[in-house]
């Protein structure tokens, strides 16, 4: 499965280290905004041994024009971490040519949503703003949870470091999945915690914990190669990291 | 729905207090052993104010054999917290007037097991050596979470009050469901911490943590009561809470 | 040690329980507002085995005005689970003794507390709203560590079942003694739970949890037989728990 | 306070980040065995940007003597990050100059130990296998509780990344401070955790848990810049965390 990653900030750098170190994936290049660090390689660039020659080579936006990128570095998928706007640049010609799009960017303006849909008519596209496994694995568990169990009473915490103001958007995410009024969320805010969600059920007699730790970025990376491997078996279409892991929840299958 | 139960020591009595509580179950009468206490209600035992006329007659077993017990008091599921051999004395005659049983007992001889079986052709049977949603919950989340991330680090962590000798049954029972060797279960023994689970999926750069904490044994009741309920809908066969929990983890229904 | 217990409600027969257990202490009487139960023993009341006659004489407080009381059943000790004004019918007889006080009633109006403070000139008077040695020592350990770690970011999280409406007072005493903003205290209300606090010390690098989780309420008992045995061997006056538990702080006893 | 620092590992890069960028040190040169990276300054390598002039010169150990080294470039304290032998290259020289010593080494053989306590009769020698302050104020903190309820049982349970093949260092020394069996410990390896210990107190009717969560090895370097602080007041004399931190368990200056 050959990748092209958009984004080399903090997230995309560290995405590019969990792909340069798969077995599943090869990481064909990088594109970024900035001019530095082109001519070199990713594999290089984050120190990160590999058999023969740089994996990941790294590409300024603006000397690479998708339908040259494209043509002279093939890829089967895009990992998009960079910026709302850039799939604008990029998206039709990638859709033209069937190259799935994973794109994890928080917020899209709802014109670029419609894109992406359009887009999903010629090929696969999944977007999440979380893409880790973890994350999503929580919320369809608590959503099942709820339904088993409507009577609990349902608290959501979620702790990170000082100096983020904002409640945490995957907290909110959580609550309105669960329905739940997100001016209840508790956040925690103290020294250098990357992230951590607990969902508490509170039955009369027991209590289940359901705990996120966040322990690096990299498990962006993860769910990235996670996204791009089951959306090479879909069909076109726009899909969430839900969608993805719905299958895995039809028990029927492996229990006898 | 009426219900009847079987055993009255300290899972019985819990489970009597949470199925007079209820708005769904009416509790016509307690099986116990002991002579002791026959001629009074269970609610006045147990101190639980209701509207009229006590609820739950607390009868010696030598004194109501089973035929005269259904025709005379008639219900709907039984509930079963007393031992292994006492299924034995009614099993017969409940089949036969088609009411449910829910059996709550750790373990069954084999032939016992074989008995419930041959029941189940004629009634509804649930048979669960830990009744509790939680619990049961938990187990199913796991093994998706594992199919999700087989490549996750798996660890298992029981705690439970000091003077308890052996591992914990549960943590056995979750350990196998997992497929992970029974040895390398964590036993915290202190205090008189009353009964917490905590699954651990390791990943690379995220940690999962998936945790039920026991309050009181009238978590058992709920479990009782959740049983009998959706026992009642079912085609006569023979069940654990796995296959009533089921199809709760069917998304598709609820997931637009 | 002879000890006398004031108060037969919830926390009263918890207190009991623990006190008839104990080697350490003899359990003479309990006095209630109630005329129920007298002529019964403690021990007989809450099914609680002992060598030889029963353990704990339930008197009614009208017809044992505390002279008498003391001086036909002396004790060393009183255990005060009753009310805020129950103090004033028996302090002054309980000084003139030099019986020890041990009370944990949650509020005294200021001029109880006056009366405590002058009995204390003649007797040892212990009073805490929250007598349990766990809650007692995480604040003092708290407490510790921000005077070790002053640009620490500390939280405070509570939770307890869904129907206790206001803000746990103990947290807001942790909150007090670490001189934050009562309001930041996260309060969890869910099922069953007992009562849990929290106080999360954020490090830039690391973060401490120190966790107080309690099981039930006869932990009142045991706090309030280690403030009876502690109180037998001070001067005149008047502790808190705090006081009691400073001695133990004072490490270089134990340090090599 | 000026402080040098020997070893430019993982850990002492770490320690590295935290000294530059504290207002209370400032990192005059590290000193590490390979010739790579002289003449660049450890803020331009690490990317820390400095008011003025690269912060922390980088020294080959082989080209410069310990006596030529601390007369060109004189320091106030030594923190060492590097391994058992390098101390036995610097200590005298640093020691007749009076240069307080800080050494994270893990193990010392005896006789380097023997060497350390003389120098410690002509400067200020601090010895710390684990310099985190989060650790050792849980030890502490630890014996605390563990003198007031001598009753409870005890348990330790340590997390950390799967890799990790032996039994936490900490772990052993946190199960030897509470004279507890080492055989106990229970060791979770998962994923990518980076270190947890967790010491759980089981009273009868409630349990503490004292927890520590690391998140990155920068960690040790506010423990080496607490510890390199308060030795500079400190007379001559071998001091390990434990002494650095008794003054603050001192609880009767702060209370009331």
């Amino acid at each position: 499965m050959r990748i092209g990653l958009f984004g080399f900030g903090r997230a995309g750098r560290a995405v590019a280290t969990v792909l340069l170190q798969s077995d599943e994936a090869y990481l064909c290049w990088v594109i970024r905004k900035s001019k530095l660090l082109q001519h070199r390689s990713v594999s290089e660039f984050l120190g990160i041994p590999e058999d023969a020659g740089g994996q990941g080579l790294i590409f300024p936006i603006e000397e690479w024009p998708s339908a040259k990128l494209f043509d002279e570095h093939p890829v089967d998928v895009i990992v998009d971490f960079s910026s709302a706007e850039t799939v604008l640049s990029y998206g039709e010609e990638a859709a033209k040519r069937g190259i799935a799009i994973v794109t994890a960017i928080s917020v899209y303006p709802p014109e670029t949503r419609d894109y992406l849909k359009k887009l999903s008519e010629q090929t696969s596209v999944l977007c999440s703003p979380n893409i880790t496994i973890g994350i999503n694995f929580l919320m369809l568990a608590a959503k099942i949870l709820k339904a088993i169990a409507p009577y609990t009473d349902v608290e959501i915490i979620e702790e990170h470091f000082k100096d983020k103001k904002e409640v945490s958007g995957t907290a909110i995410k959580i609550s309105e999945t669960l329905a739940l009024p997100c001016a209840d969320i508790k956040s925690v805010r103290a020294g250098g915690i990357v992230g951590r969600h607990e969902i508490i059920f509170g039955f009369p007699y027991q209590t289940i914990r359901l705990i996120h730790e966040s322990i690096q970025r990299e498990a962006f990376g993860n769910g990235a190669l996670f996204a791009a491997k089951h959306l090479l078996d879909k069909k076109n279409g726009f899909y969430t990291m839900e969608n993805l892991l719905l299958p895995y929840f039809n028990l029927r299958s492996f229990l006898c």
